[in-house]
């Protein structure tokens, strides 16, 4: 059989701020190509949905020093790398059968050939409420973050009260709700944008969620961590780390997990009271939950939130997930949506075929 | 016996930026008043010497959060706080005989009264070469400071290349040396200003001192830490940090002890590249010597700093402070000299008479 025919994103202009999404100048280019024949061992997969994650926009950051990046940059004329859940159209390996769902690393393409062993097979359950996109969102990337970053890097424990940014989003949804359901923290801050998301957020857990969008969101901070707090989630970086810095505890933890509010901006943004950390002996822990899957933690991280949620605790509805249907030619629209904060919990594109 | 007559220097402007020396607007402002009788177990003590430290700017910051300090402000008002080796000259205390030396917080003040609690008796040895100057430098606050922050706070270990910036500083010039002479660093790398202190930096044991006056300064850092270190030793913030940040290896260490190019922005100043800590798993640990202090691990930490000097090994020669002879008017600019780099190893006043 001849090579699928495949339309493709690909890495045109690594943008230095905010990704361009057309013009001359534009981040990735349209492209038709067609895909290898099958050999032996091999797949071929269609994409079906695409997670889109804020750390894609560090691969692709112009002042990206490749001996720096935790993972190799996208060079250009690439195809924009991206984790999807696909399903096997085509096997020349026994494993994998037609029909089969896999998370693989498929990038912005409709079809992609991948070796056997560069497929996960995942399996949905409807009876436990665990759909495709969930092997993206609440067990992929996003929960596995949650999981290592505030139990084993920041080593939450019940005596702490825990203060999560981003808390609306992927990961600082399932925060919230490890944080309550798991380790059992003495009192759980959210932090999001917007009166509908913080409510949300509180109904998943959290003793009170304030709105960054507030004109008095310092004063509610400010009230919302009063005698301080022990641990800080940190998702965004920027203004709000810096606020943050002001009420830790002495002693006080920092996963720093993320920096959304400064990724199309990385040369210009920063904290200016790095004072905090030596008066207040703050500990700052930088980590990246790759580190986790390849010390094979994965597993068992995962077993335990999928506990929660049979046991109905850990909420992983359709309000905890921002399915956008898009057109291919529309798939970068949809991930800038992951900058501008429209999405409540994990942003996944659904190809729409 | 009526109260001892003295002057004093007290807080009259609390400055947001660099301190003000003269004028009507000057930060501090020198008094004359007279102190009271001793009572029972108390001392009065002469003051010789000052220590100089670079926290005692964060003492007087116009925006100093009471709440955030590690120590109690000092207030408009009250005699500016330092450190001082003093001379008991007059005793109601069985422990203090008069002529003997005291470690104190005398402030910035000919004379002072205190109970006998409050004074440390020092005993210099002229044989070892460890003068009163001393016990506010190798052997007080940033010896204990350079001990507690390399050895427990970053864990420094023989396998680690080190980075110390303010390398010819009172601090850094025994990070310097309790890393050679007491970890073993496998590689230890300064930073200081100037040729002069950099070559003197090398001479304490630093494999390399990098000047950061120097037009090729980036460069010359870059080359010296070919391969990426694993430990940073902060007493500087603000550029040196950012660029040092860039400059660890994955999950390196950094012990965050000063940020002395910021003391007198500390609003303005920050670093923009908070990125590094995340990509690059890096932990960040604030600390203050006193924690060790009230720890009650002092002794143990000057027995093993004595040991060394004893042998040899960690000098404390002249070139190891700058002792400033300084008319009691012209204590705030002998100060000042903290700022501007003025100093090699610690910055002592010595009071005329």
């Amino acid at each position: 059989m001849s090579g699928q025919k495949t339309r493709q994103w690909v890495l045109t202009n690594p943008p230095s701020g905010d990704p361009v999404l057309s013009g001359s100048n534009a981040t990735f280019t349209l492209k038709d190509t067609s895909l290898p024949a099958l050999t032996t061992d091999q797949v071929l997969v269609k994409t079906l949905y695409l997670s889109n994650d804020p750390a894609q926009r560090g691969w692709i950051d112009a002042a990206a020093d490749p001996e720096r990046l935790y993972t190799a940059p996208v060079e250009k004329g690439e195809v924009m790398r991206a984790f999807g859940v696909a399903e096997v159209v085509e096997s020349k390996a026994d494993n994998l059968k037609v029909g089969q769902l896999v998370l693989a690393t498929t990038g912005w393409s409709e079809y992609a050939v991948f070796n056997a062993k560069e497929c996960r097979p995942v399996q949905p359950d409807e009876k436990a409420g665990i759909r495709p996109t969930h092997f993206v969102g609440a067990l992929g990337g996003p929960g596995l973050t949650a999981y290592y970053g505030l139990i084993d890097v920041v080593g939450a424990k019940a005596e702490d009260a825990v203060v999560v940014s981003g808390a609306a989003g992927a990961t600082g949804s399932m925060v919230v709700q490890i944080a309550k359901h798991i380790v059992g923290c003495k009192r759980i801050i959210g932090i999001a944008g917007g009166e509908k998301k913080c409510r949300w957020v509180e109904s998943l857990g959290a003793d009170v969620c304030v709105d960054y969008k507030s004109p008095t969101f310092k004063e509610d901070l400010k009230k919302a961590t009063e005698g301080f707090v022990e641990v800080y989630f940190d998702n965004v970086g920027g203004e709000i780390l810096e606020l943050m810095l002001q009420r830790l505890k002495r002693h006080g933890r920092i996963a720093a997990c993320g920096a959304v509010s400064t990724y199309n901006n990385l040369q210009g943004a920063g904290i200016k009271n790095w004072f905090e950390i030596i008066t207040n002996r703050l500990q700052v822990k930088g980590f990246i939950v790759t580190d986790a899957i390849e010390a094979g933690k994965a597993p068992s991280m995962i077993q335990k939130i999928v506990e929660k949620i049979k046991e109905g605790k850990i909420k992983i509805g359709e309000d905890s997930e921002t399915v956008v249907p898009t057109k291919f030619e529309d798939i970068p629209k949809t991930w800038t949506m992951l900058f501008s904060g429209g999405n409540q919990g994990k942003l996944v594109t659904k190809l729409e075929t």
